[in-house]
């Protein structure tokens, strides 16, 4: 329950440094990490190194109590090492080179830069293997950031050829697995298969998908390089890697899985723009979309099960998206509060000063360009001194968990079939839900052990082995409710139909099979019924599968009088001690809501009133933390309560902690 | 009169086919398209082949009574074949290469892929010259899908030059010829010539429109050499290709001369998504414009002057269109129907069983991915039965004729001058006027025959030659009917102005000439008025022409206050024993129907009151179909008719036959 | 007060040149511009020069009275050239070449087309040294048209590089002035500098920037080849380049200093269409914005502070916008009144026949392609005809200054931060208030002697140097009236921020500072009140700062309830005999008015009442132009006044003209 923040020592005088480092501690400021980006900086030159600025940067941290955090430089070599070796640079699938002039110029694969990159972590390791003052590292920053996972020069040719025969063994058994007879698409050898580059027509989508995890996988490779070489020189540091808010080209499961820490980069009013469908809300340009930020904090909590950390927290106005609002007054605190009822044990905001030079000039700091206090700082000096009171906190403690599959993202995305088909949309569509009934979810991979949840949520389980089908059969027989989604189980783990309908080898727990789908613009009415009541409609969007019930009972069925009238769109089917329902169509929240409400009582769950837009709530460890995402002024309505942060009342992006568990039947009022 | 499918034995188990073939024939179908896209698996390695499987299914297809369309399989070149010969690529304007791992890579003007062409379509005629079962071939497949017409590569800048070499016979010729005097583009030698790259700005009109030329007539010699290989095999098979729908590089008719049967393939509701103006309709998202479809039809059936053949029917929902929503119910009869109408003797679907693997796993087929029977496969086995009652049917003897001239297209496409004129487009204005009323129109080349016709429609005939002019006036003086469009006459043949005021050489024809045109935004009130009433006016768009009326009497004037206030915007010109109107605007539906009622009466032209968008009526030698696009349910009044197929009362997207010719005074109520 | 055409002979029969001079001669005309674009004409082959035609030309000009313009034809190096010295050729970023096939396909930094521009330039100005008949030359045709100024290739690449060298001395410098500690862009040696490339990000705003300056001082040195070579065979002669109106990437300051005579090329019904925010009305598609023009005729002008000339002027219809509208009735002779009101002292009209051949048929002359009058012919024997009775007038002299600097330009186009921040846009906002108020405006550079202004307005002065405001203060200190709009003072001359809080070194003078900035989408309300005033608000858009006052006081707060309320928006300082106004948000029309109008009243400036859109007023050298853009009619309330032109009724698109000096106190009624 702590705050920190990232500092660039290099870009000030270095007699400015103690007034700003003096200036963190008395804000309650603990970590600050340092050193990214600054390979430049640290090696001028080939082999001649300068570290002497950061030992003083670090001994000046720790001097003031607080403890350094350090960063692998490597997400910007120097242009020195690039005129030297030119291979390490990324190509685009036309050939272009992507040239030294911003970031994230070298190819994961690229056999000179894990050179290089052995070259330097290892000196930066040995430099302060010993020293007090560094707690840890992250590794590189935002593997991927500006669509770098996937390149497609010669190294990369090369080693997708090397990952294909290590995973199919014969050029026989990829050519089956990826279906190959197709459009004449077999190969001969696996010197034959190119990285996907320009072509007239799109690509064969089991070619697309081994590419995808392929290109995420060189990433977990070479984050491993940075992970080994740091555990060698010193065990007890923690090794993280900052992800990106609904990033969509790496794993950030399997790249978690050789970290001690997941931590990411939080930016609330800049994904609202550019990350979420439609127009924002002025209240989402203000303070961003809770839920939005929600499922992110919730991802990387989920991805090591405890607690993660913000490594960056958006701390005022940023340059990156279309528009840059300044934030609702308070923002920057109900951010960190917010992260914290999620799970984050600690909120780093970027960055400490407003940059005077380069690329990100018209991103605030918490401190203004001339070293006064922005309004971030005060924010986060507030954050910093609640927090403290608060003290620590368990870990969350979710009852609901819902299935992430960056393999089904991959597949959706290279084959959306309507253009607003978003995979992560159709997960906040259902997560969304669960959250305005005050559960916190778990996101979590599908191979992941679901014994201990109450409900599990799978908005689009789209690769379903037939292992997986058994282990959620067992799981609901064992009791387990089970919420699926459309486009669920169409499909193999190599992207290939099935022949057996829709949804596959799940088709006996849900009791039903898809006869027909289809995806349908604006222009087409989409509602569906509740089966039974010829009134009761609902608004779905983009997606419909007209069901056949076996063994199910009927849910929903479709309403006008167009081709689908009267088909069924949803069914449920009680297997065993507990249910599954699968729903045909993307819902709108009225029916999302009419699809976890009953989820919830089934199983058990403890929830909320259906909380406005905006409001949210979050239960960890005994504490419960009410924040507010919107401009409007609420009243909590929940019992005899003991508030530790603000009251019952809670104003426009205020945060309001209650130090008990108050989410069942919580109810709230608009002022 | 009857069904086929397209069907790809090497998709599936060995075991399954013969059922498959047995459930074709059960389905009343009489053709089974096979060994499209087939060269890896009938050539897995150089010189390696293997026909055995092809044989087998030509064999089971013949002794369940069918018969074999066998197709080059020269759309998708082996990767083996990719790797040995690399320059058979295509390649972009700016020199980025087309590569392997979708279909069409390769180059029309390769003399690689020619030699590679001529060997695998040799081995094959060869191994099928004495099949029984095979009736015909079609030539590889869809040729230009995906933009690729118009290739780059140093093979076409070769034969550019020597077609241009061929054409203008000296260098002088050319320069004079396109009018290189202009930005001081004259050439002093052929060698000069490259094919149009990336300029700073636009090219010159000549050099596009010869470009453009040059690339189709790549495609029709590419072809040849196809027909010539299989006539010299067996010259009592059919040769065939399949061509798209409202296709603007292939120029159809040049194709066509060198082919026995012409084809296309019709995918009604993802060509309204994907190749129509402005958003569909729900009634068009579910069904298809039958005009959009219906012109395509037309086009293919008068390429030759005979019955055409649907060579691939859309079955249920597609995967490219941007959605894909599911047909209406009986949607898949209804376009069978509507293509024998229009003048089809054969409708093959595409394809029997929805594909697991590869590019296509989103397109059903007439059967689910299990062999189960899909939507299409009902409504194919329904269509079939019907048109087998019906039997032969005479060829369509349409009394009007479209002129429709790839050239126009291709010079109108580059200098559009309004963002959204659209030769296609323009064409349906008048075409879809006609279909209102019942009319079966021929989409001819101005160099048709045109004594046969009572009345010619040409919405935009813009480049003219001296002998057009005098065919056109020798139509006319002789009783012939003409109504002509605006960018009439504009160009010669060099896609140059002419000095004379438009429409040229036509102008004594029309009696008038252009004094200005403009085209405009929709924020410009576009209306004209009835010459000498002040109070009927009709909307037009895009395109206006002054003109002066010399003998003509004028037709329409431009209404409003604006700068065209008064002007003439139509005339009409009684010539011989015939007139001519020009129409300087482009209309919209009233005006093009104002225009379209009078000359068919003037014309002695049989036809129906106006009909509701999407219901259409085709006759057909003694028949006539009345086909539905549409959910709304009407009565058609046409005296006493004799029903084969339905009733006077046609349902939402259903169909009805008639066994007499009812277009004249046929009406029609809305239910 | 004159009127002119260009001509390119070259396009027309040798027979028909006598009559077409004949005619230009009979309209009035008095300059005919010539050869441009002719090299291959006069140059068929390497060392083979053809003049013969262009003495013709220019006798037979010269016999009619007229005087001939020539031009350097080095916009169109012919193909033999092109392919004997291929590296002429302009490459994108990424590598792309140019091609030949258009225009302005050459790199201002070849090496091998300095050679060549010498050679053809000194020949051509050998061949016409002494003829009596030419006045003049303008280089080349509109430098940098087509996205032209800046290249990426190998000369560039050089060029960039000894540039930066000659800038900063040591790489140091370099690093240092721009802040390459940054993402570690330091660079050890000038060699390591490229062409910004494509890169996965952003690129440094710094380097940016300093390769837009690069680029345009590239052409620059360009020009001036052309000007010392053409200086040196003829001191009579003047020399001018025709710019291009609201062109973004080259400094016409830094040109015209080469020039004798500064002039441009104006399209008013293109420019509306593809340079002006937002759908063109009506209107403004029959003649254009006023104020768009205006603006560029008032920078061409006070680019030498003399008489300019507009070297190209729409004569009709024009082909490259979006759509091709007719103007207006009269709008091409509204047009020539509008560039003389404006300073202008020549009028050439673009050009004098409709070209049968090339890029440009669909580009309207004043006669058409058979050599008949077209619209603008009529109007423009009018204008000749009403100009020359007016007579030589005086040069305008502007009471206001308004401050533009394509550093400024090129910095706020780098980073925008807000979609529709638009450098030209802003200006035009305070631009037009001023020209609502009938006021001349000259826009000069910011280090112009400003103390023969009344008032100075600077709508976005985004890069301040010390000097620069020292010069600012003096100057309102003097008693002058200044005007600053949003993002003033935010960077230093490298475009790194300054550690000071904006307007930086401005702060004194403005009595107040920046807190915060934002910029803001449609959905955010945006409006602003009157300090003290809680009922008078106006809107703004897109870019909001929060103020603090310090010595000034605030003139306008946040109106709303947002984030911003009540926060100072503007301020007014007195300091000295005069006052500065900060505003900071983008004022739209009616706040625009309310900081003019007083301004002018406290500066003593002489305006009218706020005029119509459409309607302007300009005084010139004791007379006045009454320019009516727009369809409605107007009557003038002006007193006693004798008009030249027309008279106080001003009809739709028309003009009048009075011999005084009326803008004082007019006043504008809507009939
Ligand atoms: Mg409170
Ligand atoms: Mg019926
Ligand atoms: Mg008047
Ligand atoms: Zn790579
Ligand atoms: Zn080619
Ligand atoms: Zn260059």
């Amino acid at each position: 329950m702590t705050i920190g923040v990232c500092y660039f020592p290099e870009h000030w005088p270095r007699e400015r440094w103690e007034r700003d480092v003096e200036e963190m501690a008395a804000a309650g400021i603990e970590y600050v990490r340092m050193a990214e980006f600054s390979w430049a900086v640290l090696e001028p030159e080939r082999g001649e190194f300068d570290f002497e600025w950061l030992d003083e940067a670090v001994e000046l941290v720790g001097d003031h109590g607080m403890q350094a955090v350090l960063c692998t430089p490597t997400a910007t070599p120097p242009k020195w090492l690039v005129d030297e070796r030119p291979e390490i640079l990324q190509e685009e699938p036309d050939g272009t080179v992507r040239e030294h002039g911003s970031r994230r110029h070298y190819c994961f694969n690229s056999r000179s830069y894990r050179e290089e990159t052995e070259r330097i972590v290892t000196k930066l390791a040995d430099r302060y293997a010993d020293d007090p003052h560094v707690a840890g590292w992250q590794t590189d920053n935002e593997f991927g950031c500006h669509r770098t996972v996937r390149c497609y020069c010669d190294d990369c040719a090369d080693a997708f050829r090397a990952w294909l025969a290590e995973k199919y063994g014969s050029i026989e058994a990829l050519n089956e697995a990826w279906g190959n007879a197709f459009w004449s698409q077999r190969y001969t050898a696996f010197e034959e298969v190119d990285p996907p580059g320009p072509t007239p027509a799109e690509h064969h989508p089991s070619r697309l998908l081994d590419y995808a995890r392929f290109s995420s996988d060189s990433v977990v490779d070479y984050n491993r390089l940075h992970v080994d070489l740091l555990r060698e020189r010193n065990p007890d540091w923690f090794v993280t890697h900052n992800f990106m808010g609904r990033f969509p080209t790496l794993d950030a499961y399997a790249v978690s899985e050789d970290l001690d820490l997941v931590s990411w980069d939080s930016y609330p009013t800049g994904f609202v723009q550019d990350r979420l469908e439609g127009e924002p809300t002025p209240d989402q340009l203000r303070a961003g979309d809770p839920d939005q930020v929600g499922m992110d904090h919730d991802l990387y909590r989920s991805a090591l099960g405890r607690p993660f950390w913000v490594m960056e927290q958006q701390p005022g106005d940023v340059n990156w998206p279309p528009h840059c609002p300044q934030p609702g007054e308070g923002a920057m605190r109900l951010w960190a509060h917010h992260a914290t009822g999620h799970g984050a044990d600690a909120v780093l905001y970027f960055r400490w000063r407003r940059c005077l030079e380069g690329q990100e000039q018209y991103h605030a700091g918490l401190r203004n360009g001339d070293g006064s206090p922005d309004r971030g700082y005060h924010d986060a000096a507030q954050a910093a001194e609640e927090l403290a009171t608060i003290g620590d906190v368990d870990h969350v403690d979710a009852p609901v968990a819902l299935l992430f599959d960056y393999d089904d993202l991959w597949a959706l995305d290279e084959q959306p079939h309507a253009p607003d088909f978003d995979y992560w949309s159709l997960l906040e569509a259902f997560y969304g839900a669960l959250r305005a009934r005050g559960v916190q979810v778990d996101v979590v991979h599908p191979s992941a052990d679901l014994a201990g949840y109450d409900a599990v949520v799978a908005p689009a389980l789209h690769l379903v082995t037939a292992d997986l089908a058994d282990r959620l059969t067992a799981y609901v027989e064992a009791g387990g409710e089970l919420l699926l989604g459309p486009r669920t189980g169409v499909k193999d783990a190599y992207n290939k139909l099935r022949p057996a309908p829709q949804p596959g080898p799940l088709a006996d727990l849900v009791g039903a099979t898809v006869d027909q789908h289809e995806s349908l613009p604006p222009q087409i009415e989409t509602r569906v019924r509740r089966a039974g009541d010829p009134d009761d409609t609902y608004a779905f969007r983009t997606w419909a599968e007209w069901l056949d019930a076996d063994a199910a009972s009927p849910l929903l069925t479709y309403a006008g009088d167009g081709v689908a009238s009267g088909r069924t769109a949803a069914v449920r089917n009680a297997v065993g001690d507990g249910s599954a329902v699968y729903c045909g169509v993307w819902p709108a929240a009225d029916l999302a809501d009419d699809l976890v409400r009953p989820l919830l009582e089934r199983a058990g769950v403890s929830h909320s009133d259906r909380l406005p837009d905006g409001l949210r709530v979050c239960e960890r460890g005994g504490w419960t933390w009410v924040t507010n995402f919107s401009s409007g002024r609420y009243r909590i309505a929940a019992g005899d309560v003991s508030w530790l942060v603000g009251d019952a009342t809670v104003e426009a992006f205020d945060v309001a902690v209650a130090d008990d568990g108050i989410v069942d039947g919580l109810s709230v009022d608009r002022l």
